[in-house]
């Protein structure tokens, strides 16, 4: 498998573009509506926020999803449409103004929304922009790149991914775009993904692969321990790489799963690093766990304590809140067998074996918790459970980011 | 029943002390050593932190509690004396020196501590300053503030509450003291709390009525959703006010609950207003839900949410996240039936019904939103289940406490 340029544009066949079209009233320089397409129908699965306050896109996109063939995705930034006015009808509006644009039907349009919560969409601005945007659409990564940007809200980066590999002889490839920033934590943890893919691949193991995948990428980053009610991932796969249709389990599917997770695990590291105001990625590495969901149940813990974060905002070592984060995550564990140790580029520096503090150079420390990336590596000494979950730190920007987002 | 003055010192035959003996290395003004006596051994109860991590003296406390009647607490600051070499004999060597200076028996002395987890705990410097504490022991309410403030360690204000109540006849007397600040969530939520009482009560339901009150004062309140490893609420009675002993539920015992409830609620409300950093108390009043339990996972979760806290620090009437929490705290229930308000000394603002956002007054939001004091309102328009829960807002203070709390 290879790193490749492209994002959602990287497969045969797929278009993409990112628009202003006036969502975002703030700034005409934020770009606000994205359309992905497939030049011909697709195969495609999704999985959505567990939050029991579902938004309006996610409700018409599941619909669209059960009904067949998909050729395009359309979503918004600067409004979720969740618990807003009219949600259903607008999230459908926006599907038959793609559809009407594209010269497809409106049900082969799968819909995303993202932004503030409770306020009414302006559907009139989308429906109004989406000509233009369908005429803007590119097969290149500069299309990606729109895609990519126009979904943001409080990201400061756009978040893209491309892999190729080879399915029984040939070549396929795989990318992806997403948006997090915000309300992200273990549980289909970014607000959107998009992922495109040439491969041919039945619809059942499309949905099995995108929900095994899901569970050990997105489902383990945490920014801030709320659940959106727009957390969405989606997966297209249109078939023009020509290889013959995975329809069962084994090598050809295990390779795809491999590609699949290897973009959500990058752009869910993505999210994590770029969560609102973080200056840190975090990242949680358990091993010696009893069994595997062990592992899973305390490394969400730690990287989601408020007081683990804000030591890591401060380069403090202060593994004491590492152990009390393992201590209330619910998992059964002895103490007594807990080693911990920090590391980054700059080092490693080992601070609490059998559950007892260690002696430990807090200079070097220091130094290895500076680092934008920074490891926690925790040792249960109980078995072979292992996993690795990723978080940032807490800070100022995200107080004031958060204070007033709204307005 | 009355609020009356005294702390933990407002019960007939109690004594209690505060001093600086130097766990505490920073600052010889602020006193990190606290001792409560009774003159009279005491029917005693506690709960304790949920945590798998449990710091020392809580097991040492657990088994001082079951070997019979007790008479004095010794308490530390500075040191949590959890995961520390030496945890367990040194909290063992602290009862023992605060026995000898009051000449009974070390299994007669309950012990915490609170600060630090993981640093071996100074234990000579306590052993040292408890003759001195225990020459210090006043009846009146100058010992209850002086063990209120030695008991502090990022809180700003000492915490005390008593009443005066009637049980068969007799007046009696409560009172406690607590510390918070941070690492504190519904699940056993204070750190530490020590209560008096000069009524006769029977231990076993002494220990009923802390478990049922702590589970609606403590359990109800956050700070940052990190439940400690050392969090402990004491209770003592000496039976000095001579009523018929308490052995049986009935009215006396509703009335010593209903007095014990008070001061719970009164010391949690005081941790969460003095959360790290705060600068609201944020009440959230959940009605309407099917049954208790429904409210309390709804109540406590909003409470509990990041976003939330930080909209309130922004005095945003961002609703969408007070939805959003509730849909993801695990609770069922239809968003469809939900009413959201913002309520303060300043007036009432209607922000969302029956799940929908309603337009309203971001002048007079803004206003109710900038108390210190204020309420989210939610009714769930499907049961008669209600619960009240307490948390605070999360500002840049909480991240400067937590990114250098160790050094």
């Amino acid at each position: 498998m290879n790193q490749i340029q492209g994002g959602v544009c990287a497969a045969q066949g797929f278009q993409a573009a990112g628009l202003h079209v006036g969502v975002k009233t703030h700034n005409v320089n934020k770009k606000d509506l994205t359309l992905i397409v497939s030049d011909v129908p697709c195969t495609a699965a999704g999985v959505f926020t567990t939050n029991v306050v579902k938004a309006a896109p996610i409700q018409v996109t599941r619909r669209h999803l059960a009904a067949g063939p998909v050729r395009a995705v359309v979503a918004n930034s600067g409004n979720a449409n969740a618990c807003a006015p009219e949600g259903e009808e607008n999230a459908v509006r926006m599907c038959r103004a793609a559809a009407a644009a594209l010269g497809v039907q409106p049900q082969e349009v799968l819909v995303s929304s993202t932004g503030v919560i409770g306020q009414t969409l302006k559907v009139g601005v989308i429906e109004a922009g989406l000509p233009t945007l369908s005429g803007m659409l590119e097969h290149s990564w500069a299309g990606s790149d729109a895609a990519a940007a126009a979904i943001m809200t409080t990201d400061t980066v756009p978040k893209e991914a491309a892999v190729e590999f080879t399915v029984g002889g040939k070549t396929v490839c795989m990318g992806g775009i997403a948006k997090g920033s915000g309300m992200i934590r273990p549980n289909m943890g970014t607000m959107l993904c998009f992922i495109t893919t040439d491969c041919a691949i039945s619809q059942e193991l499309l949905q099995s692969a995108l929900r095994e995948v899901c569970a050990v990428s997105f489902n383990r980053i945490s920014v801030d321990g709320d659940t959106s009610t727009n957390d969405t991932c989606l997966v297209l796969a249109n078939g023009l790489a020509g290889n013959a249709p995975i329809t069962q389990r084994g090598g050809d599917y295990d390779a795809f799963a491999a590609a699949l997770k290897e973009i959500c695990v990058t752009l869910a590291r993505k999210i994590a690093s770029d969560g609102e105001g973080a200056r840190h990625l975090i990242t949680c590495t358990v091993s010696g766990a009893a069994d595997e969901k062990t592992a899973e149940t305390v490394a969400k813990s730690v990287v989601s304590s408020t007081l683990t974060k804000a030591a890591i905002f401060g380069a403090d070592a202060n593994w004491g809140r590492v152990l009390c984060a393992m201590g209330y995550s619910g998992a059964a564990f002895d103490p007594e067998a807990v080693d911990v140790s920090f590391a980054s580029d700059a080092g490693r520096v080992a601070v609490c074996s059998r559950g007892r503090g260690l002696p430990f150079d807090e200079e070097l420390a220091k130094k290895v918790l500076s680092e934008h990336d920074v490891e926690i590596r925790i040792s249960m000494g109980s078995g072979a459970g292992q996993c690795v979950c990723w978080g940032c730190d807490i800070t100022y920007e995200y107080i004031r980011i958060n204070g007033d987002y709204r307005t």
